[in-house]
């Protein structure tokens, strides 16, 4: 059979499962990246699980996300992290050496290999010839472990590139011209292969560009194929031996064809507040903006920051406006210090912050009230700039420079200057970054390593086994569409504590019912409790806290009409049993506190997908099912993914 | 008379007053400076006196201190700064452009002028042959609006600079010596005068440095002669027609002497928690460090940072380690980075932040629970680097510098090489650094500016007059030495509220007494109210607010046994009538929530220092007085400053 990339990429790594679109597969995962805001409650399962060392080829943990150091528990997040790297045998990247996705990019990535990332834009390295793909927390966990990563086979998406971009028109207008014409659901249950001749007019970090914001499309992933260029890039980081030619078999297929020719494309432009709004910028420009921001893992390369650097250069950016230059990585920073780009930025007026994630994930950089801010990120949802009613749009950083020239969304076309040609310089300076990406120590020194533990970090306990007979009050009756920043907010007041789950869980389901910490805690050790609601229950983000914080106060069961598919994976990880109405007009029966009669539950849910539950107290039974796996009963029943590895690993000894 | 530098300066700004030491004096005032911090308040003040343009020579408004921008607010002050400055006719200096004190001292010092500031390090710009002071708010937009200074004569005294400093030795250890020497109290009520052969080998920029730390040895200010060292830096700024000589007399007399030779000097360090706590480098040497930072107004140079990326050039700091690197303005920046230091600084795995006061003033880069930082930084209070229980260390770069590539704090004297020498290069871009710095506008459009207040903006209230007879309860009795800390706290919770009064006030006394803002708020408009206290009233930060909320809130009159000096006059400033026991004892015949009756109060306070307040259903009076001079006395009984110069300015039209 001739196959893609993607398939060949696939079929390399499954474990189980067959290559049909839309059944489970279970791939072997050679690589994994934590970042600091996902990775501390990631070593806290690795510590509770009783693993001792990181299974993978490459596993790294960046610090990149809060960089801010407000008070003491950021700093000692970054200590635990290292210390945590060097007892699992993790990479570990220090603060300053800028966003995950590039600097992985660089020192790490593969072609041929699996990545799987606690990062939403994990994706972007499919740029190298990978399959890379973001997950929750503990999936890559379970991947550091050693365990297979189980997906659904998804559709192979083929995008035919033909031609050559235009002037003025880079990476970032065509994966907004794949927005523009899907928008932010286009490529669910899709990996997008992009093919073509249109490819040898893209460097290894337009591709990366390309594919960071695959996950704006909702795509599993986005592949492109390992071919000369892949190996240029290699061989400019010093790891060219690590290269291999990675290409789609001649007449393989696709399960969907699209082509995009690069000659056509002109500037785009997400509007506030949807990465899917995208316009020619011809259509906004001269509406004032208050900001202009170039940087993230949407636009991390050279070419991009360099570009920005000679549009400016030499002139002034205009009066009253914030030209934020946050750069991505070490190697970058550096590069535009020697190349004299950092100094036309700063001579025309920009803000150099340092390298990380900053204000692109809202830590810092948010706009002044009621004013555009423009940017090269890849998100725009309403204020996750950090201000609420934000008005972000996202864009190239052509059109970013040409608009803090003149204070208005300015088409870059309109400049009166020639469009610039960048040339990458050499990394000179390899040696030292590589050891800033700080190596994982041997296997033998690893395990005596203590992990550091402020007083804001605290182990996650020890969870019990699903139990076989429960009777338990209904804690919560809730609507349709209960989101998982309902069951546990986001923000900066309940960040912090994302490495402490009894501190965190003190805000669970806070917005809903107030009362819902006291009383759970109350019941906790007595009985537990469980939760009904309606549709499409836990949509939204995909943080495991909003499953294990209410598993560590208690719950035991949530029943529902459906559930949001990935709060339904966190639930069965974190061994909380979810069930659904057979008939949805039973949940008119149940009211708040009735108690609820699980008898026999072990047996029953490995025999039936359907069964009863009485309500005690009133002569009434309500039927229910589950739609659980093998694999999933096995996690369930040990009472979580933490137990069932752990049972796993005693059992292989 | 032979006059020493400092009296020249008095003498030729001296509108009131004789030059006896402890007299009060007045002075006119040539240059102000705010930052964003205190310059919100300033700038309300501006609006709510009425006054349509700056009187000074040259204001200038700089936004330094915030520059992180968690929400909307950070960015609306700046916005709201920059109409401000439009509107009032002063420089505003963007973000990005760096700390005030070395800014201000590239673009608009002068010698021979005097500057006030609402920032305590104002004095740095003593070392231009300037009178420069810091001070509150309220005296600097006083001061912008063309009103004298008033201060106590200072005594002046004379330090005599003698040899050479020694190779690894700075003017950092300068300034430790005079705190080792004189801790934290040794320079109060007291202008400190260098001279002496020593100085010609001290740079502008270092003299900076020894001037910027005057304000920890608790000095009025600190006075540098101009001689051809400030000429050369004038010159090199392109400002060299600005420049004149200003020297003491030969033969000049001082109230105090002093000499240090520099060539006895040795690293020097200020260990946890007092800038006066100094000793040598080599006594702690070997300590572990979590962080070594260079940065602040204390260490701004260019020299200072290049001597940093010299000692760590081709070399990997400590593993684990922090080390942050804040440049101070945009210029140094640019030298940095055209000279290749920030290349050395990052390949040896420095942070680069953005320039500005960040950690120095706690906003950001706090350290670890538990661990040491190292600082070229003014401060090392408890808990101001933003971790409650720090231990943070005050050297020289070169100590810190030393101690980032051994990770412990290190003598650098021990290091294997050599002392390296720094050339400064020439300033290539000035005219862009001048755009940077946005001059005022024209008076004719200045007027036509309306102020851009976000949503957290509001205006200080219409406040009246002092009434003449008034029956208040007492809100609150308190104890000895109540810091402003407890009146009005700082913090990250109470900072961003800063311009705006209202919310503000809602955290008055609010760590004593959280009934005190609901129950003032409900007498606020029938009778307002009193507070009773002790020894040592409004000790500790020099803030308004602590007087201004209150204020707001209906507190008329504070009766104490004796109040801390700057906390008194802000109760004048802002209309508060501040009274003291006769005698002491009488402070136990008062009760929380008795009604004192003031009487006839207009004429008694003009007529009497000393006279009686009665205590409403107890038989009783106590004896009060006051010391308020007939200046003091005009603004009382108009309401505040606020007030009195609004109907000076209207008597004058």
């Amino acid at each position: 059979m001739k196959m893609n990339v993607t398939q060949k990429l696939i079929q390399e790594h499954l474990v189980s499962g067959e290559m049909t679109p839309g059944e489970e597969i279970g791939l072997k995962i050679d690589q994994t990246l934590t970042q600091d805001a996902t990775g501390t409650m990631v070593m806290l399962e690795l510590e509770a699980m009783g693993v001792d060392r990181a299974q993978t080829e490459a596993s790294a943990q960046y610090v990149d996300h809060n960089l801010i150091q407000d008070d003491y528990r950021n700093a000692d997040d970054h200590l635990f992290l290292r210390s945590a790297a060097n007892r699992f045998g993790l990479y570990y990247s220090r603060p300053g050496n800028g966003v995950s996705h590039p600097v992985h990019m660089q020192r790490l990535a593969r072609p041929g290999r699996t990545l799987l990332g606690s990062d939403s834009h994990t994706c972007a390295n499919g740029c190298m010839g990978m399959l890379a793909m973001g997950a929750g927390g503990i999936d890559v966990a379970m991947a550091i472990a050693g365990e297979p990563y189980y997906v659904k086979m998804p559709e192979v998406w083929g995008v035919k590139l033909t031609g050559k971009l235009p002037e003025w028109v880079s990476a970032k207008d065509v994966i907004l011209e794949m927005l523009r014409r899907h928008d932010v659901k286009g490529g669910v249950g899709k990996v997008i292969e992009y093919y073509g001749p249109g490819l040898k007019e893209l460097s290894a970090m337009d591709r990366h560009v390309i594919a960071n914001m695959g996950a704006e499309l909702g795509a599993t992933a986005t592949v492109f194929p390992s071919d000369k260029e892949i190996k240029r890039y290699m061989d400019a980081q010093g790891r060219v031996d690590e290269w291999h030619e990675l290409k789609a078999d001649r007449g393989a297929k696709y399960d969907l064809e699209e082509e995009i020719d690069l000659s056509t494309l002109e500037p785009l432009i997400a509007k506030p507040s949807s990465p899917g709004n995208v316009v020619p910028v011809s259509e906004v420009a001269g509406e004032t903006i208050y900001q202009s921001y170039i940087g993230s893992s949407a636009n991390p390369g050279y070419r991009d920051f360099a570009i920005a650097a000679e549009i400016v250069k030499g002139k002034t950016i205009a009066d009253g406006l914030s030209f934020d230059i946050n750069p991505t990585s070490r190697q970058l920073l550096t590069k535009m210090v020697d190349e004299g780009h950092i100094a036309s930025l700063l001579g025309a007026g920009a803000r150099l912050h340092q390298a990380g994630c900053n204000g692109c994930i809202g830590m810092g950089q948010a706009p002044a009230s009621g004013r555009n801010s423009l940017r090269t990120t890849p998100r725009n949802f309403p204020g996750r700039s950090g201000t609420k009613e934000d008005a972000v749009f996202l864009c190239s950083p052509e059109t970013a420079a040409a608009s803090a020239l003149t204070g208005v969304i300015t088409d870059p076309r309109t400049l009166d200057m020639k469009y610039p040609k960048i040339k990458e310089p050499e990394n000179k300076n390899l040696k030292a970054e590589m050891r800033m990406l700080e190596a994982p120590s041997s296997e033998k020194d690893g395990v005596k390593v203590e992990l550091e533990k402020g007083p804001n970090i605290n182990s996650i306990p020890q969870m019990d086994p699903l139990e076989d007979h429960f009777e338990v009050p209904v804690m919560l009756k809730l609507g349709d569409n209960v989101s998982t920043d309902e069951i546990l907010a986001g923000g900066s007041r309940v960040l912090p504590f994302r490495s402490n789950l009894e501190k965190i869980s003190t805000f669970t389901f806070e917005i809903v019912d107030d009362k819902y910490y006291e009383n759970s805690m109350s019941s906790k050790d007595e009985t537990g409790h469980v939760v009904v609601a309606g549709n499409n229950y836990g949509q939204g983000s995909s943080r495991e806290h909003a499953a294990l914080a209410p598993r560590y106060l208690g719950l035991k069961a949530v029943l529902v009409k459906d559930f949001a598919r990935i709060h339904l994976q966190n639930l069965i990880n974190f061994g909380i049993l979810p069930i659904q109405f057979v008939d949805e007009s039973d949940y008119d029966k149940i009211e708040q506190d009735d108690i609820l009669i699980f008898d026999n539950v072990r047996d029953t849910i490995q025999n039936n997908n359907e069964f009863d539950v009485q309500i005690k107290d009133k002569n009434e039974t309500v039927r229910v099912y589950h739609e659980l796996t093998d694999r999933h009963l096995d996690i369930l029943l040990a009472g979580g993914v933490i137990n069932w590895i752990k049972d796993k690993q005693e059992s292989e000894v």
